[in-house]
């Protein structure tokens, strides 16, 4: 399993990732699952993908060989929008689909990706995608302005409560981080390091990546702090009335 | 879906679980999933059921037309211990499988049923367990004194956070209410109202019920200091040095 994090916020996209990735418990490893396409100065986007580690490699390898190619259709530093990027993302994934699917069907395994896609091209709006397995996909609106994929539902809670798009980076990042530390907590499969980009809104220099280690002192007490102020927190609710 | 609590406390038992159950998200209806045996002053045990319910409702069905039977060995009351009523409800669900699994299969639909067990029984320890789809089932300690079943993510960070043996009542109360509060808050598919059960540690008067219904002053207004204060929580953080 992973866990992926996108938050279109006013001041630009932020992106984090884990990166572990396992095969049963017993068969764990370490791989990125943020690719960032930064090579042409008119476009900053990033994709962030979950499920399937050979479904998703075989469709950034694609998308990645397809960089040196001439054919303008399949290149993402070809698109004019980064709807047209979505899109081809999303056909990328369903030509790996019509070639792998019925093998995996034949061993019982899904055919299981989501990828979150999002950046900017120059003179165009900042936009953020949810890619799923069938190669749709939804974009983020101001009312829902961020896409989790993977192990999602231990830190949606407070995603939920606190991501609006009026949120500064650094207040966005330590939301992501508490998030990712409750599911890190809960499930053995999502582990650090965790892989955060930031991509500034109408600024194709300023941007920003860093990736937080296991032994990141600001992670860990984070997290301590966090335990701390939910267990302090708890201990102010008021008992119900109706408990004998 | 459905989201149940048991929780294996010094002080007793205690159990919640939510009513919604779904079939589709546009056929929604409200059910029971706690099922008490109290008739006989000698034993006090709790059944919560999560997954397809016309398989928990099958189980419980059998369970109960059978208290009326003369036959010992598939009457909860006849059982000696809790281990016994645990294997007892599980070899009922293994028979609802044998009678059920194929019919099911044969419209892609999963056997799914998990049901958590627990009691105590005169002169016998308090005991919790957790029975899964196969029948086969674990039991609570003293190092993960609760099981959660169903819609069980969105609602285990505070729990893993807070849940020990020693809290009280109230407290572990608080406590599963913040959990399905931010279950609820999550997923569509869990719902009010709340049934609330403890089982006193060798007491066999003192049972306690209750229902916490959707305009429940105290579940809501906990809600709201609880978001709150998770608001307030986030803004004491500080900011990671690393963000420019």
């Amino acid at each position: 399993m992973s866990y992926c994090l996108g938050m279109l916020l006013d001041v630009g996209l932020v992106f984090m990732s884990d990166t572990r990735t396992n095969a049963g418990i017993d068969n764990i490893s370490t791989f990125r699952k943020t690719f960032i396409f930064d090579a042409k100065e008119d476009r900053r986007i990033v994709i962030l993908v979950a499920g399937n580690l050979a479904i998703t490699q075989n469709v950034l390898s694609r998308l990645e060989e397809r960089l040196e190619d001439d054919d303008v259709k399949t290149n993402i530093y070809s698109q004019v929008s980064m709807f047209d990027v979505a899109r081809l993302v999303g056909a990328t994934l369903r030509e790996v689909h019509g070639e792998e699917a019925d093998a995996l069907k034949n061993h019982d395994v899904d055919f299981s990706a989501s990828l979150i896609v999002g950046g900017q091209i120059k003179g165009r709006r900042m936009r953020l995608f949810n890619i799923y397995s069938a190669g749709n996909f939804v974009e983020a609106t101001a009312e829902t302005p961020y896409f989790q994929i993977g192990e999602a539902k231990y830190g949606k809670p407070i995603i939920e409560r606190v991501i609006t798009p009026q949120l500064s980076i650094a207040e966005a990042v330590k939301c992501g981080l508490v998030s990712f530390n409750s599911t890190i907590r809960s499930n053995l499969s999502v582990g650090l390091p965790i892989d955060l980009t930031f991509i500034p809104r109408d600024n194709f220099e300023g941007m920003y990546h860093h990736l937080i280690l296991e032994d990141d002192p600001y992670f860990n007490s984070l997290g301590d702090i966090w335990g701390q102020g939910l267990r302090d927190l708890f201990s102010t609710l008021p008992d119900p009335e109706w408990i004998r």
